[in-house]
């Protein structure tokens, strides 16, 4: 057990977190904001912290295993979210700490729960910070630092592991740093063209900015009350359509660079990504047509919040609690089946679930014939029982783990659906739920428990549970 | 494939209904009531059907494997539902087929769900053969037939194994007639002990016979619109012991038959089940005791509810949609939990929930040393990758149907507490859910094609999925 690298690459994290503060602070100091030195604090605690963590435990070996990966994100993890949440704090902006550290948890986890009642009396520095903590969480923390920090030891792999989605992570390239910048500069340059894009809808650049990271790393913080409802039609297109583009898993954007167009293409979680995207956009449509009343509004409609949903993204242009119980019924599905893996969305990701269906149909055969050999192909390869074991033990620790949520927000005085949906909104990283707590509504009200609770959820979501597990045992810290 | 066997025993089981169809003759008989002729006519319904499959499939050998198994179960079920359904609708005290089917089903697969909105008005020779059904659903109608049949071949334990709910289905003694005696025995002795404490609490023998019976099936028709309410606490008590009793393993009480009493107190399964008894009805009774003033009464009503749901029963002696939202929280997912494997109640099952905690476990352990092999043991032995992997395969089919039955129900204008808890409800064989079909409510207001739906759902629990799921595959009929 390698402990001074888990401690090592934290302090590393939030030396880099200090560096990433200093965005904001050029946007405070644009709108002349009395925020700026919350975030100069935050800086000096961030470069005081990191600093010593890097001095006290510089490593003499950086060999590491799954085990330092895991600790690793998770550490780096709520220490980011810890910090990050200084600024919102200090300034007095959200003036209850666990509050502050709900919405930082809830922006770097990419799910845009929010605890705030008046968004858009917030100064455009901490607004500009909220929805950049998305952005950063949406590629990953511990990726990113791959991409530009010299000397990564191919053993980055590891962390690497432990923080992206999915069920399969390959390296795109030999060299683990070129997989992370490759998917940097990917991601980066699909956030250009979205600014873009919005720039030329007639948004404002900090709004443009703002909406961006909100939409690539699916995460949905906006800096208006309404969401993306009072934009014109073109802008919620463009973030319809970049929604879902920021669902896609990013190795086929690797496979469409290097021309190989046709492998991308035949990519089976894509097809039944749009699919699912397809029939729900379509049923929805129909179901809330007598509502909206005229086709293309209600297409609109249904196409954003099923793009919003399903990407774990969170934005609404209308308030789908109000909708029929079929169309809510679809939504609440699609939080947890999520996007594709290896895209900035969360929830249980579409892989998974093709892989279950899968091994149900091999189950079948298995019954019929006893003595048969259980054969999974999953985008044209044989799958080995390690992974199918490992699909079907996620999903069992995946629906264990959001029944012990829901039980444990019981406590509270919402109803069943409030409680249900704010456990799933929240552990797939979508933000927005049912009942107390749907898209014109916010956390606000919940207590602070609770609110502790569901950043925990958020996290186990977005690092897909088991990295805080195994850093809660005290098994993985034992020296052997 | 034995087509002949499949269609024979199918027979052999519908002659076996026109039996048990002359118990609430009698009762019509003894309350002269008029639908004396509606179950008479069934019996001569039933007589021409299994009649005639006897005739025409007359099987030329009787080898069978698991596949014939599944069928005869899916079949089986189906055609006794079908027929059983007949006298609630020729008596007119039901006036609609499909409300007339629901009940029977709910009745075959213990579930409970009603869709009557006057039991009381009811006759007798109905209400008896209504919860008779119960009686007959919980241990199973084939491991009934295979008791009583002379010359049953030992390849009937694919039969028994597609009807008996559980990861693990083994035989008691080497013959699969002798198991299916010793089970039966076992049920009819604790069945006389339940009738006559009832009887001693002052219940009548009628209405000791429908609450034993819904009992000893866990069940839960009542022949009182108000359940177990206006029933002294003593009998209250009883019931919930025996409730409690039905929700064990069988394989226990054999083994204290034998003498083996040691074994039968050794197994996790049954510790765990009185454990998630205790501590839900602890919690409870806390949760409730506000409401009901008093500690006695608050402790009594809490056990018996949660026995009630525990072991998907579904009496009721408190409105419990009426409680606190942690109460209803523990209750929801007490419903999805089930009982023991092997008894009568359904669910998901103790073993098959613990299994999975043991995977994970396990699962956790090869993320962090990748070349461990994966050990599980459960009652002391180590389990097979097979069945490892049936358990979590099951429980993810298990997951998907839920959710495909709660998002066919949405169709439906009621919201999203009453359609996602009759889902479960239905789907566990638990019964009562909450919001509008909660314990005081009945499922009356639902359509035709929902009633239709959570038939096949309460028949999809009761079977454990995959016998429904082969016999509707055209594969599995095909002459190969």
């Amino acid at each position: 057990m390698n402990r001074r690298m888990v401690f090592y690459t934290t302090g590393q994290i939030v030396l880099i977190e200090a560096l990433m503060l200093l965005l904001p602070v050029i946007v405070s100091l644009i709108y002349r904001e009395s925020c700026t030195s919350a975030f100069l604090i935050t800086i000096g605690i961030a470069l005081i912290v990191g600093g010593s963590l890097i001095l006290i435990f510089k490593p003499t070996d950086n060999v590491i295993y799954a085990k330092e990966g895991f600790l690793t994100v998770a550490l780096a993890w709520m220490s980011l979210s810890a910090i990050g949440a200084l600024p919102f704090f200090i300034s007095g902006e959200i003036p209850s700490y666990i509050d502050a550290f709900f919405e930082t948890v809830s922006g770097f986890t990419t799910t845009g729960a929010s605890i705030l009642t008046d968004v858009e009396s917030m100064s455009h520095g901490l607004l500009f910070w909220r929805s950049f903590t998305h952005w950063v969480g949406g590629m990953g923390v511990l990726v990113f630092v791959m991409a530009v920090i010299p000397n990564v030891s191919d053993r980055s792999i590891h962390i690497m592991r432990a923080e992206m989605p999915g069920p399969i992570i390959g390296k795109l390239v030999p060299k683990v740093k070129d997989t992370a910048k490759i998917l940097y500069l990917i991601y980066i340059a699909m956030t250009l063209v979205q600014v873009l894009l919005l720039l030329f809808g007639g948004m404002s650049l900090f709004e443009s900015l703002i909406h961006t990271f909100g939409t690539a790393g699916t995460g949905g913080f906006s800096s208006r009350a309404d969401s993306i409802a009072s934009y014109s039609p073109y802008i919620q297109w463009v973030i319809t359509i970049f929604m879902l583009l920021f669902g896609i898993n990013f190795n086929l954007y690797y496979l469409l660079l290097i021309k190989r167009a046709k492998n991308a293409f035949s990519s089976t979680e894509l097809w039944v990504y749009l699919t699912i995207f397809t029939v729900s956009t379509a049923a929805i449509t129909a179901n809330i047509l007598p509502l909206i009343g005229e086709f293309s509004s209600a297409f609109r409609t249904a196409a954003f919040q099923v793009a919003s949903i399903v990407t774990t993204t969170g934005y609404a242009t209308a308030d789908f609690n109000l909708w029929p119980e079929l169309s809510k019924g679809i939504l609440l599905l699609l939080m947890f089946i999520g996007s594709c893996a290896g895209s900035t969305a969360g929830g249980l990701k579409i892989s998974r679930v093709i892989i279950l269906f899968k091994m149900l149909r091999g189950e079948v055969k298995r019954m019929l014939h006893p003595r048969s050999v259980r054969v999974v192909r999953f985008e044209g390869k044989q799958l080995e029982e390690n992974t199918l074991g490992s699909v079907s033990t996620y999903f069992a620790i995946y629906v264990i783990c959001f029944f012990a949520i829901f039980l444990l927000l019981c406590f509270e005085p919402f109803d069943m659906e409030t409680n249900f949906t704010a456990a799933a909104a929240c552990f797939n990283n979508v933000g927005p739920g049912f009942g107390a707590v749907g898209p014109v509504s916010s956390y606000a009200d919940y207590s602070a428990f609770s609110k502790f609770l569901l950043s925990f959820a958020m996290l186990l979501g977005r690092l897909e549970i088991f990295p805080l597990i195994i850093a809660l045992s005290p098994y993985a810290w034992s020296k052997k």
